[in-house]
């Protein structure tokens, strides 16, 4: 059996390992600087404040000053923190390790690369280590931590450079309601599922509409699978952008669909579609929603950064550019339907 | 402005004309003989029975000894049957009707072709019609009849041989909550939207699950996420495998959501989910979800009928597969998750 250390007791992080350990491995759960109350919760009674669940006896806690002891003879790196974290784990975490520790990020989201393209954590971490060559795989796919972690059947993707890698790294976690698929497209897999941050935000605009229309509680769900219908479409053509299989929108529309039902996000495109201002619904969400908004904002600016250059079009993308008015103009929610509306002829 | 007169005065036949009415244009709503009372409901208070609804004052009402007058002058026909009714509106409607009355049909599904092969309904009138060339349109994409009678944003598919006649039927329909694309990839939009009734059921199992392991009203978003997944993997299939365009997943995807979420399937699959047997499901929900599981089953059907003349693989549809073993084969429900688990390689 194995050694995993994971570094970033998060949510995703400290879930995530819950079928490896059932596995048999031998789980390490290192907190970051930020994760301090997280692992003296758990060294009490192995209760995740955050998560609100109880961890398997069994698993081992560290604080990061114990960092060192916590890698001894680890054989798989798992990456937990957040995208607030991404530079601080390559500096601290990355640049200090062996070139044979694989590594396993949980991060979602992407990245804007100096040649202001979306580019994965993967990709970004590599372009830093300078030459380095540390292994890198990603998790995709639709996931809620406190699911997993209470074991429902869950359907990833794990992606990375290296099949042989991925079938190894696959077998230590594969459990009866953890599900593994593995690809080689890294971009796909990560684009698929960095998009659904806005794209959540934008289906449950639809949410708040219905509720200002006719009341707080009332429930529609034509206008809600109208917006998931545009979101699949130019979540399409934004993986066709980045250069990533086109297969891999069966990630994006599943994790489309549990950060919609399961995720935090669903709250902000509540406030929104009420006609709440933006700021006003930050405030009113204080820290809740940050990561997906930030990430929602990286996303649309990436966009535009394409469209200004040529290399994209605006008319692609009405429901993102209108997602980013929204959140980064403080533009109010008018649902560009028209803009949606298109003519196949074959 | 124009005359629409719409044959079947189901929920849908009746909620499609709404926007089309608000248009100006003037509205004939005939039941078959199965809808008499819906009819007589409507003359009295313009109260819907079955879907619950009044609907705008002005519509006009025929029983169905009254077509004749009904089609006098006519400028589109709206046929609003279910799938039950398509030999009969083939029979005592398209066969009767002039050829320059150009036909919408809100029915959804395929059917099972002479040759074995899934068809779309327009396709299948168009070989019994043998010669007579009426102009057929169909309607695909997310809608739940009461809610676009509520005026819910509804986004929806026009699609036909003819662009140009799609466009004038657009003009008539579109309305500030109703958007309409166009489209001449009938089979391309007619497939994505006939299989959802199978996979909404597929995806609803996962409701019943979560409450059969923690008990009724328990709620899990992880595993209904990855029978959406892999719904969609399988809906691109089948998209391919019928010939239609992969872009139409756009619609599939959607109507799959407003399926699970709006209509009457997620009552089956709950049901089956739970661990019920699937006769008692049905005695228990009599009536209900029959056009579903009708659909469903000639679903099955039919790609299994592919499988066997080596036309389809097995391999690709695990999850439709295994629906079909419940619905027609009695099977107890039991996810072949590793059956989705895929190996990409770029």
């Amino acid at each position: 059996m194995g050694i995993i250390t994971v570094v970033g007791s998060g949510m995703m992080g400290s879930a995530i390992v819950i079928p490896a350990f059932l596995n048999g491995h031998e789980i390490r759960l290192v907190g970051t600087h930020l994760d301090r109350d997280i692992i003296d919760g758990l060294r009490r009674d192995n209760r995740h404040i955050t998560m609100k669940r109880t961890l398997p006896d069994g698993f081992k806690y560290y604080q990061i000053e114990e960092l060192e002891s916590a890698l001894e003879g680890a054989d798989l790196l798992v990456s937990g923190v957040s995208s607030f974290g991404v530079d601080w784990f390559l500096e601290n975490i990355l640049k200090r390790i062996h070139e044979d520790l694989p590594v396993l990020s949980v991060t979602k989201g992407m990245i804007i690369g100096e040649e202001g393209k979306l580019i994965t954590y993967p990709e970004y971490y590599k372009r830093n280590l300078k030459g380095k060559d540390i292994k890198l795989m990603a998790v995709g796919g639709p996931c809620t931590s406190y699911e997993l972690a209470d074991r429902d059947d869950t359907y990833v993707c794990f992606c990375g450079d290296d099949m042989e890698l991925l079938r190894k790294t696959k077998a230590m976690f594969e459990a009866p309601f953890y599900h593994i698929s593995l690809s080689t497209d890294v971009t796909g897999v990560e684009c698929a599922v960095a998009m659904k941050n806005t794209y959540a935000l934008a289906v449950t605009l639809a949410v708040g509409l219905a509720e200002r229309r006719e009341g707080i509680g009332a429930i529609h769900y034509n206008s809600q699978a109208a917006l998931f219908s545009q979101s699949v479409r130019e979540m399409r053509r934004l993986l066709r952008l980045t250069g990533g299989r086109d297969d891999n929108i069966v990630y994006g529309a599943g994790d489309l669909y549990v950060t919609i039902f399961g995720g935090r996000t669903r709250l902000i495109g509540t406030l929104l579609g009420r006609g709440m201002p933006f700021e006003k619904a930050m405030e009113e969400l204080k820290g809740v929603t940050l990561e997906s908004v930030v990430i929602a904002k990286r996303t649309g600016k990436a966009v535009r950064t394409l469209i200004d250059r040529g290399e994209a079009d605006a008319a692609d993308f009405p429901l993102l550019l209108h997602v980013d008015d929204i959140i980064t103009g403080g533009a109010e929610v008018d649902i560009p339907w028209t803009a949606f509306e298109t003519e196949t002829l074959v």
